[in-house]
């Protein structure tokens, strides 16, 4: 496209509303923003949403905010020791993420490798913040005892990883007294420099400032020249110290900005949590706590919710006076790795976003190789770490369409990638959710239903999680529960779902996303796994349903059936916004759906029959299903009507429930299995085809000629039956 | 995306539907199409619509069309003599392409310059008929007395040009007795070769056949046999030579296939049309006419309607015979550039698409290269052969979306591109339709509103085009006329419009596109010139409708204001259609809009001004609009209320109504002007900024600050008043 100018089409003025102001800003004709970074990224594919936000880098969203006077909050985590920890943390990464903080940060562990691959070190934490959990992170990062050669390779392989923010920390020595290194780093500054060096402006950087001193300095006012030396060498920010009394913090924002210090300086805040914790921390620190907190302390010191509750109070008035001076941009919080304290304080400040606006419907990654990325297949709507995990190598990712041609080469499933999958809940914790022992089909069943109702079980236990669902139900698939848990009951086991949407505002809190002023539109889907005895049933009902209905059906061995009419992915979620092109972030693509069913049908064997002995009745029964059973996902293309795949599964189930001599004797009984006793031990083989199928498609049965043919049914009662 | 395949991914039996029946189909996992060009010109970002379709070739088509027992018919037209016998072709093409052709067919005119680039040789016409009017066409060339070297040229220009088929003939000999030439080509099997050998198998290629044999072959059967060794070299389908019985050529079908020609045989049909032109014509192809079609024509041979009646029954009565024996599977027209009775037999024979379903909202281009566009600016809608022709260089085309970053970069308005502004107009019937004398800025405003209505002018003629309109106003328009009508009676000079839709049937017959069970969506769109006071009153009224309406805004000079956040473009048109990506083709793009504004502001003085004396009252007063008024686009973004659009210009119009007190003294009248008299000759430089706004932006005007700033104006009544 870049020919030359035309005649005629020099400078232009253009005047563009900038919260609420107009400002006048000369740009080239060819209407190339001002970004450099922006525009060197471009394509005519390039994202239409929120496009420069994404390509913002951390000093600049705190530039904005401190212009629009939007006070922000950060939170700090320190790496987890076990793999179950790491778990955890990112949990609740996402659940702290959702708040709204501007960043996160993740300490560095010199003694615990932490540059290295472990799901434990800090780098891979920072990492999985940032790809899976779409935070902005900053990573710690300390040189003392490091050659440059180490610091430079981990700068090298946080880059790699889309990390783009780093706290430039000295560190402690690793004896008792600090010795200089010749041909290392002897201060944070030299760290500084260092980065600037090797990697320009790439990173942004911050340090670290020391209200009451640095505890080595020579003097309160050295420690500031230290300071101010870190930020003339390339720092972009500084986060304090904890400190006690809001006056320590004002007192020395003032001393920093005497001596020319003009980068943003973010408090950091500690809420009391406990008093061993305090007094480790202070220890460490060697921070001395004022006598009117210890005063209040002391006496509670065995109630542990009392200090909490202080601390939380505590917190609140000293950081209320931190906003009030004007002066404070942000609030650095040191969470010690907990919710509770730092939450509670941010809501009584009223910096929690409790329903923070989704800019697309899926929580999007924070790497800025996929900062383009908007469309996604629906696939793994509940496994979204998943997805980023299996195309984490993809040279660049869909954005405006999916598109149709290339083959998106997902990885593959393998060992490290098993630790996105794997269940926060224990081996223990599951049988009790998913059956000590299964009896049947029926029983699995059961299991969906539980999921679906939130009823306990007949153990007496809620099933809060399936292998396919990490998590309870999302808020938009409660709207279709009655119609989940009828036909789970059946023998529909359902895994994905949503409900059509016609035109509802973007501000709609449940289904809205994306900018205000649009509206916001889906295609009702469903995604299960059945029998197929019921997907013979349902192929002759959609017959009714052409051409409205879309669906795939395939069984683990890959045998596809589908009405649609190319590889063409199906948008089934999009929106309509002012100004802007069409966003459709969620596609149903027939290619990927071959991709997600390997691990779908995975996850039967993996998550649910291994936590069952070998050869055990329970494990043969989850195995039977993943053989034999078929994943289905059906899409209803009229979405201004009700959605018809409800009374698909009633003409379903109709056709399954009447008489033989109406429904023929093509009922695919799974008759080959012959003594209609449950999973006979020929089934362990792994790769036995769906009875009647012979080593072909589904296809011949009843799809040619409009009539079930008898095949191989002839109607004898399925040994495994449906429940009712 | 070309990773290894994930394990357990192999071969996928695919059952698709196609045409009601059921196939099933091996296709590797990864979807890749079976059409190995449409894979190897796929990119992620390829078109999601009718790819296919658009990737087919003739052949294939044919095969298609024959597959399914669905006749075709095509039209042969030969290169006009002059320029505006181009034009005139060039509409007909449009016109005559809607009724359906499969193909149109240009002859090659030996003496005619045929492979130059003048605006009406064979190469030329047969370009503009793929590029401009979106005709799938097959170029002639023939070879007698042509070096090898010149036909190479002939064949990469035509592939260059985006022409994908060639009728292969070896034309005239240049005496009267034909000469083996040593060096170049003797017959058209020599073409067929040539074509082959040197572009292998990019062309598909048709020959001539002849029902009664050439002229000057030996005999019937050796002409059958030239033919099949024709066929044999690599000819793709045979048009036969005209003939006026339809057992004719029923008995030359037979015999071609039973020497083992297999290729399509489409008969060639003459409508007769004049005693004069039959007997030219048959006079040229050395036919005889029948005894009993002489009988029933020479009683009648100075009655031109009887004749051409005549000539209608008989065409209509021999295609009923040919597509009743079930063996011809299209019909040829040998049109003779004419429309009514070609049109006439077929609308007769039901082969005549009287509304053939369109792909996009606006004419698809039928150059390979263009095959997957599907985006592009509203504002060539009404002049959709310049946006061709601006971005015939473009490497790659928009498709899925319009995108955001890259510069498009359009053509230079030059000569040549001239041809394709002309109007088809004569200087003195626009000047009928415009004006011979204009008076005032109100003269002009009576035009367009002449236009809208479709009533006749004071001259009494109708105003059946403008200058940004070549054609009546589009059906979708007049669902807004009475609007328009009164907004350009006040001087809202519209030239392009659309209603918002929200949601209508994809076969809806006025708004409807796309595949069938889809839904179209539309935000209302206006765009117009009108005048900086006018400009200045807009603005003000536009603040009560943030952010609903965006708007740009911008004067001959560049100066652009607009409220859009960035330079991304809006969708204004968009689809959702079963089994597909959403489809966005129509955008309002603010970069291309400023290459828009210089051919939308020249068209001003190319095509009105210049009828006129230099210096003539009439030029000045489009040379001042040229040089004062400002170009309006509008959009409502609230797509599923009533338009708002109409809305915002009575807002206009009752501030500019309201009394001096109510409006302030901001009315931004060109009192520089001075002298309250009629475009003073002082206008005459031609880069006279809009007065009062120097040589900045208007932003200051009335948009800081929500007042209307009194920064020249004074309430002095305007030299150039508003109709009203």
């Amino acid at each position: 496209y870049m020919l030359p100018k035309p005649q005629g089409l020099t400078m232009v003025n253009q005047v563009q509303r900038v919260d609420g102001s107009w400002q006048t800003s000369k740009s080239d004709s060819s209407g190339a923003s001002n970004s450099g970074e922006s525009s060197k990224e471009s394509s005519r594919c390039s994202t239409p949403l929120l496009d420069a936000d994404r390509s913002d880098r951390l000093r600049e969203k705190m530039r904005k905010r401190m212009e629009s006077g939007d006070p922000w909050f950060s939170l700090e985590f320190f790496p987890p020791r076990t793999a179950s920890g790491a778990v955890n943390l990112i949990s609740r990464f996402d659940r702290m993420g959702s708040g709204g903080p501007l960043f996160i940060d993740i300490t560095w562990h010199p003694a615990g490798d932490p540059g290295s691959n472990k799901e434990t070190s800090s780098m891979m934490i920072a990492s999985t913040a940032v790809n899976y959990c779409g935070l902005e992170s900053v990573l710690h990062l300390t040189c003392s005892n490091q050659s440059q050669e180490t610091i430079t390779g981990y700068l090298t392989k946080a880059k790699q990883l889309g990390l783009k923010n780093i706290m430039a920390l000295r560190g402690d020595p690793l004896g008792t007294d600090w010795e200089d290194e010749e041909e290392g780093f002897n201060y944070a500054t030299d760290l500084v420099k260092h980065i600037r060096s090797e990697f320009d402006d790439y990173f942004d950087i911050c340090v670290a400032g020391y209200p009451t001193g640095h505890p080595e300095a020579q003097s309160y006012a050295e420690d500031l020249q230290h300071l101010k030396e870190k930020v003339d060498a390339g720092a972009d920010f500084i986060i304090t110290q904890l400190f006690f009394r809001a006056d320590t913090f004002l007192k020395f924002l003032r001393d920093c900005r005497a001596i020319g210090i003009t980068v943003p300086i973010l408090p950091g805040v500690f809420p009391i949590q406990g008093y061993q914790s305090l007094r480790q921390l202070v220890k460490l620190s060697k921070l001395e706590v004022p006598e009117e907190i210890m005063e209040v302390i002391e006496p509670i010191k065995d109630n542990d919710a009392a200090i909490r509750s202080y601390g939380i109070h505590q917190a609140v008035e000293m950081c209320r006076v931190l906003l009030d001076s004007g002066a404070v941009p942000g609030l650095h919080f040191y969470t010690l790795n907990r919710e509770v304290a730092t939450t509670e304080v941010l809501r009584q400040l009223g910096l929690w976003i409790e329903d923070p606006r989704r800019p697309l419907p899926w929580a999007t990654s924070a790497n800025p190789k996929r900062k383009v990325e908007d469309v996604r297949p629906i696939f793994w709507a509940s496994r979204p770490k998943s997805y980023i995990y299996r195309t984490q190598d993809w040279d660049d990712f869909p954005n405006g369409r999916w598109g149709n041609s290339s083959s998106p080469a997902f990885g593959e499933l393998n060992d490290y990638y098993l630790f996105y999958l794997k269940s926060k809940s224990s081996k223990d914790a599951l049988l009790k959710m998913w059956g000590e022992e299964l009896t049947s089909e029926t029983s699995v069943f059961e299991v969906f239903t539980s999921y679906i109702t939130a009823q306990v079980n007949r153990g007496g236990h809620k099933v809060m999680c399936l292998p396919w669902n990490d998590d309870a139900l999302a808020t938009e698939t409660n709207l279709l529960k009655d119609e989940l848990e009828k036909v789970n009951r059946r023998g529909v086991l359902t895994i994905n779902s949503q409900p059509n949407i016609n035109g509802k505002p973007s501000s709609d809190p449940i289904a809205g996303w994306g900018p205000a002023g649009g509206y916001v539109f889906q295609k009702a889907y469903l995604e299960f796994f059945t029998s197929s005895e019921n997907v013979t049933a349902l192929l002759k009902v959609l017959k009714k349903y052409e051409p409205r209905v879309n669906y795939h059906i395939v069984n683990v061995q890959g045998h596809n059936m589908t009405n649609a009419q190319d590889m063409q992915p199906n948008a089934v979620t999009w929106g309509i916004f002012p100004g802007r092109e069409i966003v459709q972030p969620t596609v149903v693509d027939p290619v990927s759906f071959m991709y997600w069913k390997d691990e779908a049908f995975a996850l039967w064997i993996e998550q649910w029959a291994k936590l069952y002995e070998d050869e055990s009745p329970s494990r043969m029964i989850i195995k039977y299903i993943h053989d034999n059973y078929f994943l289905v996902n059906l899409v209803d293309n009229d979405f201004p009507l009700d959605s018809c795949l409800w009374q698909v599964l009633d003409d379903m189930f109709e056709l399954l429930d009447a008489p033989p001599e109406v429904v023929g004797d093509g009922a695919l009984a799974p008759v080959a299995l012959g003594d209609g006793a449950l999973a006979p031990v020929g089934l362990g083989d792994g790769a036995l085809a769906p009875v009647a199928l012979g080593d072909g498609a589904l296809a011949p049965v009843g799809l040619g000629d409009g009539a079930l043919e008898p095949v191989v049914g002839d109607g004898a009662p399925q040994p495994l039956s449906a429940s009712q």
